[in-house]
C-alpha cells in the first residue's frame, strides 16, 4: 500500500498537511501535479520543472497508447527515463478523454472502442488495457478507467455510469501487476449526494491505495462542484490521500484544500499561459492587453520566478504580439511557479493551523481582482 | 575605434583568432553570432544562450522599427536591459529587409519607403534612420544600412548598388551619435571581382570600426561564394575585424574562416533546429524521419549540449511528432551548441597553428556524410 501520512490537520477547516511516498521520491500534499499529458509539460523541460518546485507531473495513458504506444515504453523501461523527469508521474487512464473525445467511439461493458486520431486504426481501451498500458509507462500512481460522464446527466444514466464505473474498478485491480506501481480508485455519482455515498461506500471497502473525485468540472457550476467536494472527500477513509481530479482555478483549489482534499492537477496554468494568461497576486493578467505594452514592470511584483526576476510585461507583451515561441513558455513557467506556491503557502498555513484564515484571505483578494469563473474575461 | 586584437595567426591558412572588446563584453573570434532577429533567439532565454556559450545576438533594426518600435527602446534604455542580455549585441541596418521583402517598398537616393507589415503604415528608412534606430536599440555594433542585390544582377546594376551603399556609408558614418556603438560598413560588389576591389579601397579609407561583406548567399553558388570570400577578405584591413553576413553552414564557416574572416552570422543552426533538423558530427539528421523513432542514443554521441546530455533521439522524434514546443527549442539548443563548438574548436586550432589540417579534416567528415548544400534533402 501506498505509504501516506497525514502530518497536520487544520483547526478551522478539514485541511490537511501529508506526505506520500511513491517509487520515485516523497509528494508534499496539498499537491498540484502539473499536466504533461504527452510526457511533456508543454515547452517546459525537467529541471524548468524542478525549478518551479513541480513535484508530480501527470501523464495520460490515452495520448501515450496511440503514440507513442506501449512498445516503446517497454522498451525503454518507462516514462521516467524517456521524458528524463525524475520525480514521480501519475497516469490519469483515459476514461475522460473516451467521454471527452466522442466522435468514432463505442462503449460498452468490455470497454470503449474508438478510432485513433494518429493513424485511424481502431483501439479498445477496457480497464485491462488502460492498466496494461500504464503498467507500461511506468507511472508512480497509475488510475482506473472509468465512466466519466456530463454533471448534467439525468440520475438514472448517472447512476449506470457509476456502477459500471465499478465494476471497471474491480477488474482494474484485478489486472495490476506490479506493486511499486500504486492504483487510484474515481468516485462517481455525479452531483447526486445518495450515488457519491453509494460510490465511495463501494470503492473504500478495495484495496486501493488512493481515491478521487471524478465527474466534476464537465459541466456543473461552482457550487455543485465545491457542494460535491465537501460532502464526497468527507465520505473518504482518512488514511488514504485524496485527489480531485481536473479542478481547477485558485478558488477552487483553495476551497478544496479546506474540504480535505490532497491532490489536484488542472491544465488551467499551462494552457492559459500558452494562451497568454498570466495568474498573479494582483488576480488575472492577460497580457496582450495594451496596456501592458507600457508597463515596465514584472508581471507580478510579488513572485520569485524565473520570469518575473527578469522579464517586464512590456517584453512579454512584445513577445506575445510577435507569436514568439520564448512568451508562452515564460508564461507557463510563472504560472506553474503561481500554483505551486499557492499549494506551498496552504501547506505552510496548515501547519501553522490557520488554513481557514489563510484561505478566507487569499478568496478575498482574488475576489476583489476579478471574478473566479474561466469564461469571464481576465483582467 | 572598436579594440580588436588579433592575438593568433595560422600557419597553413588565412585564419586569425583574435578579440574584439565590446561595452558589454568581450568576443572572442572567430565567433558565431546567434540570430535574435527580434530581440530573442526563437523560443530560448539569455540562460539558454549563456549555456551554448552564445557570445553574440544579432537583432534587426527593419523588424525591431516598426515593432516594438524606437520610442520602447529609448524607454526602458536599449536592447540589453529589454530581452535581458547582458553581452553583446550587433544590429544589422535593415538593408537585407529591404531588399528581400521586396512588395510595397520604392527604394531612392534617400532611402527605401516601405510599407509596414505590423500596422500597414508607411515608414522611410534611410541611413539616418537606420543609425538612429540603432542608436535607440543600443546595440554594440551596428551596420550601415546598405543597397543589397541579387548576385546574379548584371554588372551595371551591381556597380550602381555598390556606389549607392558608400554614399550611404558615408551618411551613416556622419549620423552616428554615440561613439560607445562601434559602426560597420558593408562591402557590395557581387561576383565581379573589380567591384569588391573598388568597394573595399572605398570603405577601408573611412573611419570604420569593422567591415562587412554583403550581398552573398543571395543567389551565388558555393565556389562563387567561397572565391568572392577569400578574394574580398584579403582586401580588408588586418587590424579590423571582419564579418560575413548571412553565412551560412558548417562547411561555409569552416572555409571563411581560413580566409581570414573573425565574424558570422546565419539563420540556419535556429531555424533547421525549429523545423527538426539537427547538425551532429555525423552529418544532418532530419528528426522526424521514421528510424528515429527507434533510436534510444542521444542525437550526437560526441556533443556535450543539455540536448544530448539528456535527451534521446526517440524523445525528439515523438516530441516533434506530436508538435510539442518542447521539440524545437531541445533542437535549437543542439544547434546553436554544434556552431558555438565548432568556433571554439576554430579558435583552439588557430592558436595551435594547425587550422588548415582541422578544417580539412572537418570538412572531409562532412562530405564524407553529406553534401552541404541546404537545399539538399538532411540525412
Amino acid at each position: 500500500m501506498l505509504p501516506f501520512s497525514v502530518l497536520a490537520h487544520d483547526s478551522g477547516s478539514r485541511a490537511r498537511r501529508g506526505t506520500l511516498v511513491t517509487a520515485h521520491g516523497a509528494v508534499q500534499t496539498p499537491a498540484f501535479m502539473a499536466v504533461g499529458t504527452r510526457a511533456t509539460v508543454t515547452g517546459l523541460t525537467p529541471d524548468d520543472l524542478a525549478q518551479v518546485r513541480t513535484q508530480v507531473v501527470l501523464a495520460n495513458t490515452y495520448h501515450l497508447l496511440l503514440r507513442p504506444g506501449a512498445e516503446l515504453f517497454r522498451r525503454v523501461g518507462g516514462i521516467h527515463g524517456f521524458m528524463r523527469w525524475p520525480g514521480p508521474v501519475l497516469t490519469d487512464s483515459g476514461g475522460y478523454q473516451i467521454f471527452s473525445l466522442a466522435g468514432d467511439r463505442t462503449i460498452s461493458e468490455k470497454g470503449a472502442r474508438f478510432k485513433s486520431y494518429v493513424d485511424q486504426r481502431m483501439h479498445m481501451l477496457s480497464p485491462e488495457a488502460s492498466i496494461a498500458m500504464q503498467t507500461a509507462i511506468g507511472s508512480d500512481i497509475m488510475m482506473v478507467l472509468d465512466v466519466c460522464i456530463e454533471s448534467t446527466a439525468d440520475e438514472s444514466a448517472t447512476r449506470a455510469a457509476m456502477e459500471r464505473t465499478h465494476r471497471w474498478a474491480l477488474r482494474s485491480l484485478a489486472a495490476r501487476s506490479n506493486p511499486q506501481q500504486a492504483l487510484f480508485a474515481i468516485v462517481q455519482g455525479g452531483v447526486v449526494p445518495a450515488l457519491r455515498r453509494a460510490s465511495a461506500d463501494f470503492l473504500t471497502q478495495q484495496p486501493f491505495d488512493g481515491f478521487a473525485l471524478g465527474g466534476l468540472a464537465v459541466g456543473d457550476t461552482r457550487t455543485q462542484r465545491e457542494e460535491v467536494t465537501h460532502f464526497a472527500a468527507e465520505l473518504l477513509p482518512a488514511q488514504r490521500p485524496r485527489y480531485l481530479m481536473g479542478v481547477g482555478t485558485p478558488p477552487d483549489l483553495l476551497v478544496a484544500i479546506g474540504a480535505g482534499i490532497d491532490m489536484f492537477d488542472c491544465v488551467l496554468p499551462t494552457h492559459l499561459g500558452w494562451q497568454g494568461t498570466a495568474f498573479t497576486s494582483t488576480g488575472r493578467v492577460r497580457i496582450t492587453r495594451g496596456a501592458n505594452a507600457h508597463a515596465d514592470v514584472p508581471l507580478d511584483a510579488e513572485c520569485g520566478c524565473a520570469t518575473c526576476k527578469s522579464f517586464s510585461r512590456s517584453y512579454l507583451h512584445y513577445l506575445f504580439k510577435c507569436s514568439e515561441p520564448l512568451a508562452p513558455r515564460l508564461l507557463c513557467i510563472h504560472n506553474l511557479h503561481h500554483y505551486h506556491t499557492l499549494m506551498a503557502e496552504a501547506r505552510a498555513a496548515i501547519e501553522a493551523g490557520c488554513y481557514a484564515t489563510y484561505a478566507r484571505r487569499r478568496l478575498e483578494a482574488i475576489d476583489r481582482h476579478e471574478h473566479s469563473d474561466v469564461s469571464m474575461t481576465p483582467v
